[in-house]
């Protein structure tokens, strides 16, 4: 029997539909390439010249845009926003409209042309985090930003163009409708219990156990109870925490790890998939807050999104989240 | 410089990337063959037995499950919902479940095995619709059920499994995330302004003209103000109704030629785009009201979702919808 779960966090309904449990390989139709093209990659080192000048890099001692570095910031070349001009709110009837400002900004995760996240070493995902936090930091100085996205798409199915490791960000005059959303059920949450909806969610979670994947002191990993897809991962600080830029020393280097297995266990169970991995943490402007809590999603590309799913925003997922966590928990690594 | 445009209808920010627009040729990676495969094809006269029991039919005194039809409306074969059962609401903790009861038709579109609904004649498009209205009346007699989808998936990529013209219904114990969110802002403007919003907006869009595609007494087809994709188009109804089902048969009449019109512009401008088609109606079990108003949203898949997209909620539009518009004017045929 099909079972319809709404996830308290996004308030939506999804169809597990049990019935027909997809193993890992029913999916895999789109397996990301793991030898590299031979197109040119304007991301590797010695071509800094083929980018806009970094706005960050990590480096010793060399200097900027030459090579020499272990990880670069740069602007998109094809930013979708612009950190130019005034914001100029304006309506025409039923409409409004602003103009485009933001930062699109890229962070190129090694000098080497490495092609995925699981080829870094630890130490080198860290520096990743590390570049992450201190990007927020510095676009949070600009008052027409309200919000920063973190991504990483994986794959060309997953839309990546360039298959170089690499991250984006970004950063947006408006706060997204699916964070607002969010910030509206855990802030009435709040209102409600005076307890954060995620520490109550992780707290549940981890003593059901069925849809943990990995956990340490400093994160767990799980499968969302009504994940929307195959697969969709998560992973959420345990200590209660409102910004991701907030995270300390500590917290990055276990998230290193974390992140590193979470995202191989994926590739072992699902033979490399393409993916979007995505940071949701509260808004730029805002200060700590008691009831938003950052995470991660990671969401694997496994299905079609199809006229079901844009007429409804609901989405029917054919593998049960105890089942993916099960595989995953399988798959051995953490 | 990139625009941000705000939709009332669904207040979402969209990015409008104009400095790089996108003419339809650039967009083309994946026409829908117009050849058969040779695959076996359930939905073809002379079938009837590989698919369940036949709930509706279009004959002419010939007996059911048997050929001599035009029009076959059958329970799907792999339902995502089952019709028997109770609805069992539970809670787990911060979870809520149900049964996944529901209902999953298959509307067969015509006894030969036609690819496009574009090679179908007027008359038989408009059979579909009134198929499309008499299964909606049917199910509304179920008390459990709150809403019908009707949507069309055409080409593989936007998640056809079969290529034989079909459409289907998916009736939902809930009603949809997208259908809420879209009956909230209507009904907040009616209580602000005692008008739909749905039918000032039309009247707007009528009057400026640079978005509507095409226009007859009774329809309107434009491409949305903040159009999530490229070429994105609606079709409304111009008089004012809150329920598919209550359409007429002058107004059948009429989007039959709309709806073919509207495709074959599309397949004309984009070389047969792979699309997803839905109707947005009331929810069923309510009366007839003055704020919320049918219409088909058309959805060529010519971009990918990527990071962005499922981390904001938000899209980027490399086309302006003026510009989309302009095209679909262009190809003629309306």
């Amino acid at each position: 029997m099909p079972e319809l779960r709404k996830y308290p966090i996004s308030e939506r309904w999804v169809i597990i539909s049990s019935e027909r449990v997809r193993h890992p390989g029913a999916f895999v139709r789109e397996s990301v390439p793991n030898t590299r093209s031979d197109r040119f990659c304007p991301f590797c080192a010695g071509h800094e010249d083929k980018t806009p000048p970094e706005l960050l890099a990590h480096r010793s001692g060399t200097p900027a845009n030459e090579p020499g570095w272990s990880l670069r910031v740069v602007p998109s070349k094809f930013p979708v926003l612009r950190v130019e001009g005034e914001l100029e709110r304006e309506g025409d009837g039923l409409f409004d409209r602003m103009e485009g400002i933001g930062a699109h900004e890229i962070v190129v995760e090694s000098p080497v042309h490495v092609l995925s996240m699981t080829d870094l070493t630890e130490g080198a995902i860290e520096q990743v985090l590390w570049a992450f936090r201190d990007r927020v930091r510095d676009l949070r100085n600009d008052p027409r930003l309200r919000y920063v996205l973190i991504f990483r798409n994986y794959g060309e199915s997953a839309g990546a163009h360039l298959e170089h490791a690499h991250s984006q960000l970004i950063a947006l005059p408006v706060v997204p409708k699916r964070v607002q959303e969010e910030l509206e059920v855990a802030g009435r949450y709040y209102d409600f219990k005076e307890r954060c909806i995620f520490c109550d969610l992780i707290r549940q979670e981890v003593k059901a156990g069925t849809r943990v994947v990995t956990e340490t002191d400093q994160f767990v990993v799980l499968e969302p109870y009504a994940a929307r897809f195959p697969f969709e991962t998560w992973i959420l600080p345990k200590k209660h925490q409102s910004h991701f830029e907030e995270a300390g020393a500590t917290q990055l280097n276990n998230l290193a790890w974390v992140l590193k297995t979470t995202l191989r266990k994926l590739e072992r169970a699902l033979e490399r998939p393409p993916y979007n991995l995505l940071v949701h943490t509260a808004p730029l402007q805002e200060a700590s807050n008691p009831h938003y809590h950052w995470h991660i999603e990671i969401i694997p590309k496994l299905t079609r999104v199809a006229g079901f799913e844009w007429g409804t925003g609901f989405y029917i997922n054919p593998t049960p989240p105890e089942e993916s966590a099960r595989y995953l928990r399988d798959a051995g690594l953490g």
